[in-house]
């Protein structure tokens, strides 16, 4: 089961996030809350929770838990779940960025498979480089810029690695991370191809549910939203932004 | 480093509380934050939480964590680190059951080391029996009734084969708990006899802090509170509620 993190404050202020370390908004946290309630109401209880390293995704965990009464599941935490590193864009004002570079490169750096921004600079006040979190990190993995492709091949082995011999175990488990992140996990699910994926958004803090086969894929492509009127409001408000 | 959790909700309007799964009341969240900030101002970085399995102390790490930026930390949670099981006390009014079984019983139940309450029924509305955070443990580990030496007995093998590893991996440990499984565990730590632990009281939201040799045994026994005066007023402040 997959959870996007609500809005975080960065969001609110339209700027690219990536790995800067923002946290919720107080709408993001009624997300979040709403978020747990709804796996409450379905009746659907992980037995194990995965979050990025990024404090959004990890406060949308605690609260969705809180609201759920799961506070008590085991919880693992990965860099591999994160956001994908926006590289140079990051901390970026996205209305100002699209101004500067125009659209079309604005759009190539937002929804291409596999041109990712320009390198943000290690001495650059938005860098990761020197973060305690990622103190155990080799520094040739921590990323200084990411396409969609380069979130692919960092969170696949974490699913391979991690998620799946708990699925193994015969768990329900519960992703807690970003709209890029999850993404990448979907691509690989669904099967989607490289060009199709830029069509594809998950909403804020709606559960989306997969019953995966005894191979790990999908019973049915897609998944299904624990709140699906809500999700496919919010799929279509995304759709109409770029029209 | 230890850390009690902060004033539940069940503190609060003086019931025994034990395994039921309480919450914090708001000034329990707020001794939380400032158990938080007060590890921030120290400068002290753990690199791996342990908790309970109880609410009270999931959400004083949560609130900890979050004052110091330190959410991204990795977390194990073990049922080994639990309050005292009450036994057939909890859900009681603390005053009541001192006045319906007298000074002594009371006294001997709360603090002696090895007499435990009357167990708890199975169909007691405060029973664990049949919660689904205990799923997983053979009911013949999940506790009708505790006294201290029952908690040391199953806390131990926790500190030996979960706790011990980390610290053994150069790593700083923060454990975030209860008064009674702290309380076994620095029984432990300094080698306080059966008789004396009972003398012994830990603040809650105050981090305690031991530095280890290489035998995993504390350079200086008691520790060090992070703020000693307010631990030494709160020590004072229940030691005199005897008197």
């Amino acid at each position: 089961m997959l959870l996007r993190h609500g809005e975080s404050e960065w969001n609110a202020k339209g700027l690219f996030t990536g790995w800067v370390d923002a946290g919720l908004s107080a709408k993001g946290e009624e997300e979040a809350r709403r978020g747990g309630r709804l796996l409450l109401d379905a009746g659907v209880r992980p037995d194990v929770v995965h979050t990025s390293v990024l404090t959004r995704a990890i406060q949308t965990a605690n609260l969705a838990l809180g609201a759920a009464d799961l506070l008590w599941l085991p919880v693992a935490r990965s860099w591999r779940l994160n956001e994908r590193h926006y590289g140079a864009l990051q901390g970026k004002d996205k209305a100002q960025t699209r101004a500067e570079f125009g659209d079309e490169q604005f759009m190539l750096w937002r929804r291409s498979y596999d041109t990712p921004p320009p390198p943000l600079a290690d001495d650059d006040e938005f860098s990761q480089v020197g973060e305690a979190r990622y103190a155990r990190l080799p520094d040739e993995l921590l990323p200084r810029t990411e396409c969609l492709k380069d979130v692919v091949d960092r969170m696949l082995p974490y699913w391979y690695d991690a998620i799946v011999p708990d699925l193994s175990a015969g768990g329900t488990v519960l992703v807690v991370a970003h709209g890029n992140s999850l993404r990448a996990l979907v691509k690989h699910l669904d099967g989607i191809g490289d060009d199709e994926i830029a069509g594809l958004n998950i909403p804020t803090g709606i559960p989306l549910l997969y019953e995966l086969d005894d191979d790990f894929h999908p019973v049915a492509k897609g998944g299904r939203y624990l709140d699906p009127e809500a999700a496919k409001a919010a799929i279509e408000a995304v759709a109409n932004q770029g029209k």
